[in-house]
This record gives C-alpha cells, sequence and structure tokens, in this order.
C-alpha cells in the first residue's frame, strides 16, 4: 500500500489516496483522533471512484464526525482499472434484455455480477490487511454500501466484519441469495421503494433469506439514489451501535 | 373531560387518568413543561387499558422526556367498556376460522374490524377536541402505534394530526386499504417481520398504498411486541422531526 496524495477536508478529515498494488483506494481518518479509530468499508456501484467521490467524501466527512475512519477501493473493470471481456459482453446482454423489456435471466444475472464479486471480494480484503496494520486504524470493521452482492459475499467470508449497512438495489445471483443464509452478522438493509432499477420482491426476499439474528429493513419513498437524510442518520446510528467499543 | 387521579411517575411526569363520557383515558404530561407541549396519541390493540398499561407507560416516560404530552383513551368493548354482540360474534368467527387454520375471509375482517374503526375514530377525535382545549396541551398532534385501521383513518378525517407512527399487525379491511391512499402525512410504519398473527405480504401491500409522499417501512426481527429498542428510538425521532415547532 502506497499512499499517493494527502489533504486536509474542512480541517477536520485527513484525506490519503492510495494505490494497493494497481488498486487505486481513498482513506479518511479523523484529523482529531487520538486512538485508533473504528474502519468503515464505503462500498459504491461500480461507477468509478472518481464519479463516486463527491458522494463517498460526504459520507467519509460524515462518519469521521462520529469517529469513524473510512476506505474505499476502486472495483475491477471500473474507473481507470481494466474491463475484461466477459464483463462487457454481460454489459451488453443486459442493456439488450432490458431494452426488449422482458425479465432479466439468472443467466444474465449471474453472468454480470458473479465474477465482479469474485474479483472484487478478495481484493477488499487484501485493502483490509494493509488497512489494518496502519497504526492510526484499528477495529472493528464495518461495511456499508455499493453492490449487494459484493456486501453479502464479504459478510459470509471476511470474520473481521463485524456490522453491514447494505443497500437493496444491485442484481442478485442465485449464489449469493444462498450466500445470504450463511451471514451472521448485524444487518440494516436500505431499500428505496420506489428504485425502477431494482427488483422490490427480490430485494424484500433476499432481505428475509439473511440468516442473521439482528437485521432490519428500512423503506423510503424515492428512486434509486433518493435516500433521504434521516435514513442516512439512521444507518449511522446502527453502525455507531455496532462498532463503538466501550 | 373529568380528571379522575393526579400522580407523579419519577417526578419527570404527570399523569393523570380521566373519563370523557363514559369512556376512561389517560394523559401523561412533561412535569417542567413550561410552553404548551405537543401532543401524541398513543395508540393499543383492544386488550384493554389495564393490560396494557406498563407499555403505555413506558412510552409516555420516553416522550416526556423528548418534551411530548401524550393521551390515550380505551378502545369501544375493551377493558370495562361493555362488549357488544356483533363483536363478541366477529371475534368468535375469527377464533374458528384461525383454528381451522384456513385464511381469514374478508368478511371475517370487516365483521372484525370496521365496526371498532368506526366507533373508535369519533371518540379519539373528541378526546382530541377534550385535550386540546387544556391550557398545557398544544399542536401539533401525533398518532403512534394500535390498531393500524384506527391510524389509517384517523390520519385522513383528522386534519389536526400531522405525522402518525403506524405498527403493522392488524387486519386492515378492504374499505380502509382503499382509504389508506387518501393518507397524505408523514408515515413511519413498523413491521415485525416474523409476527406470527400477521400477514407480512397484506402489511407490505398496505404500506404500497399509503398516499403519503413521504413514508417509511422499518422492519425488524421477531414477533408481535418484540420491537428493539432502537427502532423504538428511531420512531420517536421520526415524532420529534416532525412534531417539534422552530
Amino acid at each position: 500500500m502506497h499512499f499517493t496524495s494527502e489533504q486536509r477536508l474542512d480541517d477536520a478529515v485527513c484525506e490519503r489516496t492510495f494505490t494497493l498494488g494497481e488498486i487505486p483506494g481513498i482513506l479518511w481518518t479523523p484529523a482529531s483522533a487520538s486512538a485508533p479509530a473504528p474502519l468503515i468499508l464505503l462500498g459504491h456501484p461500480p461507477l468509478g471512484l472518481g464519479r463516486m467521490y463527491p458522494r463517498l467524501a460526504a459520507r467519509a466527512q460524515h462518519c469521521a464526525a462520529e469517529g469513524f475512519a473510512t476506505a474505499t477501493i476502486e472495483l475491477p473493470g471500473s474507473g481507470d482499472r481494466p474491463r475484461w471481456p466477459a464483463a462487457e459482453r454481460a454489459r451488453a446482454d443486459l442493456r439488450r434484455a432490458m431494452e426488449a423489456g422482458g425479465p432479466l435471466s439468472d443467466e444474465i444475472i449471474d453472468a454480470l455480477i458473479l465474477p465482479l464479486v469474485d474479483k472484487a471480494v478478495p481484493e477488499w480484503q487484501a485493502a483490509l490487511d494493509a488497512l489494518l496494520s496502519l497504526p492510526d486504524l484499528g477495529g472493528p470493521v464495518g461495511y456499508s454500501g455499493g453492490v449487494i452482492s459484493i456486501g453479502t459475499r464479504l459478510a459470509v467470508v471476511e470474520p473481521r466484519i463485524s456490522a453491514a449497512v447494505l443497500f437493496a438495489g444491485s442484481f442478485v445471483p442465485r449464489a449469493v441469495f444462498e450466500e445470504a443464509r450463511q451471514v451472521t452478522i448485524p444487518l440494516h438493509v436500505l431499500l428505496q421503494w420506489d428504485d425502477e432499477g431494482n427488483d422490490r420482491q427480490a430485494a424484500l426476499d433476499l432481505f428475509d433469506a439473511f440468516g442473521s439474528k439482528e437485521k432490519s429493513l428500512h423503506a423510503n419513498m424515492g428512486g434509486h439514489t433518493g435516500i433521504p437524510q434521516s435514513a442516512g442518520d439512521a444507518a449511522g446510528r446502527f453502525l455507531t451501535r455496532h462498532l463503538k467499543r466501550g
């Protein structure tokens, strides 16, 4: 992990960009932290860190005010990272199927999402290894947002993650749906009720499938990016409740 | 409205019992209030105020700590109030249908709930008239909990109610389902995901039907009375956001 830049946001947050091998990432730490800060991994949709930066930085500043460090990495095939031919084909198949207006087949969703999950999850784990070796970061670790299939797989395979906020809103392969039953950590699931790009019933079924004893679903009106401030605040309180020590 | 007793709870809350005609009720006001307090009507299931008192008093104390007055009245046919024969028959029909294990017919649900809603809603409105004439109570008014069909009808017909917390968990007649489309006030709906006495899909359909632009659904694990503390706190924050002036 090599830090490539450092700046202050509003004097309250230290923002450092880094690379982890070929993967770019960003780390935000509260400028005033006196002890190692608990860490929240900020998930995001595969639109590229550059495009997502304003929303990610706003979430990071909000988290820093609560004493959390936050970090994110570029997803495979997004931003400046190399595309791979199968992903391009899967995206073209998805576009054709959506233009045709029919339901999306399991095959299209599997081809689109599974390789992304398979590639991304070990990268987030490697990022976690590197991040937790820094002196200003400690546990526990939370995950928040992004592609729900990545968050689900991470919640199953990564024991250092002790609570997660998941955003319903992406296609979920059958294999990941089955993995959801193995999740045991506390979950706070956000659902935008009128999200045109999201199958509401599939999101409710996935929520039902999660194995966690403590899970809650929070549905709000509006489209994919219309999560109200109060719902964001409630998700923040969930993470604070589960990740703050003592 | 005649006050029949007065006591302090923990020095912080003044609890007064009253009768409104033949209807018993309870009013809780913050002992320290300097200005007229906003009021939350505390709904409850038709189990009798006596049986519900511990839960209602706890909610009242919680609300008083946030500066709210709260009030509740006995439901028609509950507690010491007279039963009516049609309600007894409807309850017997419900028991038989549930013992038979089949789905409940619309006729059974209508016979059970509609007369209760028709009788209770004008009583809550009369209570509101009396309560708001007291010098220590002011607007705005919220409604929280209880039989969701009563809360839905009240939200439609009573313009003084400006926000409501509704608990999914009772049978909803078709007529009330249609009324839900006319609700426009902000709603915060709680759903216990594993509530055996509640049809989850019907609750989701009702949430979808509410006409309010601002509505949110909060589903938590557990049975009918297992609402976690954090979910109760979030409902309280919703009411504070909508009812606190200035």
